[in-house]
């Protein structure tokens, strides 16, 4: 029998709530394969920094250290909250990005799909939607803007500036291209290498590296956008998209306008690999305005636990069955607050309801 | 009689048809005024490159800053054929960028506007833009990454990579909040702003900045939205926002969302203002593969001359005036090949139908 252990960080709002499901889900796998998961619980985020003055607190790092994969919940407060704590102490800088660095999870992969019969989530039309939604967003995550260099002061006019850094060096650039690349062939064979080499210098560098790793794979098709032109045809056919490629700061913007046009980034989960250690998160941030009421989609959290099945625990059957166990949920008419509003011919349940019904499922 | 000089760069791809209808409106507009327009055509982007070796030659900057406004159509060339010029000549180095600098433009303002009655060119469902999405993003125009410091080089490791910087001081962020809030205190008293203070140390700066410039509008209500949140809700609910402020990357990106929400770029013209010159352009590209065809969308030109209108020439109410032209040839049933398919219960209009039955209208 496999044991894993698994470092469970449910975070801040609504991450307990979603993380208790997704454990549902979890619980079942295991049950019905020959594995055990071994759950290590472990303060991560805002509700860390209040018990211990540290976002991202020794104990957890310990605990993460030891883990085969780490599941983490969404973190973060609100924006009126979040001014209560130290820049340098807030869940994003004290406890995310230390995280993605310490495990150096350059590869975040963000699938953004939607099947034709669940098109009705969608703020898009059916005609736009088209067979559906299946792209993959290949987002660089440990470098760029997000861990440049950031220098504030007062400049001689006197006026306070911040000065930071955007740095990509080629290393950074191929290792990210071959992950996408790989994707690529496994998938449509199509790649979109998302860039804004019009401006940017990064961006050319990008490219060239992008040139350079295509020899390696030259059944993939490349199909260069700038990062603009890339949120305009996400919004107007998003159908021609399987695997996009880009740095940090795009990867943050696109994937998130990637749920708006799914309907919800409660649909957004991810996979953050690094050479040694994996984590996987909801996308999407704690959401305190909703947090505790039962009602937050837990798709994302369990999403993330599918995700893990497939690249930490080689278990691609079962997270096939877990996304269509979720799938088949909303398919047979339920929604989750977050994408359909009351009387609009769907059966609203609540986060607990829909672990529930995917359980079922499975 | 009043006399104003525009400078008319018609630019590259489309540009020399879509300036070609807007010259229509502004010849309508000068005979029934008491102006006169004396158009001062020149070479600018790649057209200006390949005539003279350079995209923003001499000759056109004299032109320009002699003109009381400038009407710049869109640059710029295919992705592969900019490979065949030298990176720091290609048109968005080489001429736009210039251009925003000379004339420190700083602020962008680029309406994203679709009545209700136009809703069937949105990809996006009916119920979704309700009474139509009327918002303006107030984009700064001359800071950030786009004019950072850019190095390039071989590190100790032998890997080639680049640093460019994000830089902005407080003078920076306070006259471009100015704008917002003003032109906030004039529509719905409603302002957005957008930021990455979870990750950027220039967020946290903008954010200081903003909530010391707002104390001069108390009238002024502000929502606070992440880049990345914003992404998501333009897509689910751009109804919400009327006017959003933002820095030079993250406007880039979301105002080509804003052209997806809306069913095309087509629909996007925008005024770039700095102290002492304006100049008007279309917030897209130059569109290479239709150039030639007369299929493009004249609209964003029309429309940025509708910005000059207003805001060079005083003339607010002639803007008005275009702006209900252009959406009534609309709403008439027709449609250029941007927004709509042949076949989908509108009547398909050429570059130049469309710019003169706007004069029709007029
Ligand atoms: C919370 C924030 C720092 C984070 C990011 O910007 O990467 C989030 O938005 C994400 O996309 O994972
Ligand atoms: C052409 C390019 C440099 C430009 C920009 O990025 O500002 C364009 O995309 C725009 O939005 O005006």
């Amino acid at each position: 029998m496999k044991n894993y252990k698994i470092a469970v960080l449910a975070g801040d709002g609504i991450g307990p709530e979603i993380t208790a499901e997704a454990i549902k889900v979890l619980k079942v796998i295991e049950e019905r394969n020959d594995v055990k998961f071994e759950l290590l619980p472990a303060l991560f985020g805002a509700c860390a920094y209040f018990a211990t003055g540290d976002a991202f607190p020794q104990a957890t790092i310990d605990i993460c250290d030891q883990a085969d994969a780490i599941l983490k919940g969404p973190i973060g407060l609100s924006h009126e909250e979040s001014k209560k704590i130290p820049v340098e102490k807030q869940p994003e800088r004290g406890a995310l990005l230390p995280m993605r660095r310490r495990y150096n999870t350059y590869a975040n992969f963000r699938p953004v799909s939607l099947p034709k019969s669940l098109a009705h989530f969608s703020p898009l039309k059916p005609e736009v939607i088209g067979e559906g939604i299946d792209l993959i967003m290949v987002r660089e995550l440990v470098g760029g803007l997000y861990f440049g260099n950031k220098e504030r002061g007062v400049n001689e006019q006197g006026q306070r500036y911040v000065r930071e850094t955007l740095e990509y060096d080629e290393e950074q650039i191929r290792r990210i291209m071959h992950e996408a690349f790989k994707l690529a062939q496994k998938r449509r064979k199509l790649l979109h290498n998302i860039h804004k080499s019009n401006v940017l210098m990064s961006s050319v560098l990008w490219n060239e590296v992008m040139e350079e790793v295509a020899k390696d794979y030259p059944d993939v098709q490349v199909v260069n956008y700038l990062v603009d032109a890339a949120a305009t045809a996400l919004c107007l056919k998003p159908t021609q998209f399987d695997v996009m490629v880009m740095e940090n700061m795009f990867g943050d913007i696109l994937s998130d306008q990637g749920g708006g046009i799914l309907g919800s980034l409660g649909l957004m989960p991810s996979a953050c690999i690094g050479p040694d250690k994996a984590y996987y998160e909801p996308s999407h941030g704690s959401a305190p305005d909703i947090a505790g009421k039962n009602i937050a989609n837990p798709y994302s959290m369990i999403g993330s636990v599918a995700m893990m099945l497939e690249n930490s625990f080689d278990m691609a059957d079962e997270a096939k069955n877990v996304w269509a166990a979720m799938q088949g949920v909303f398919g047979d008419g339920y929604s989750t607050a977050d994408l359909s509003k009351p009387g609009s011919g769907v059966t609203m349940i609540s986060t607990q309801e829909f672990g529930d019904k995917v359980v079922e499922k499975l």
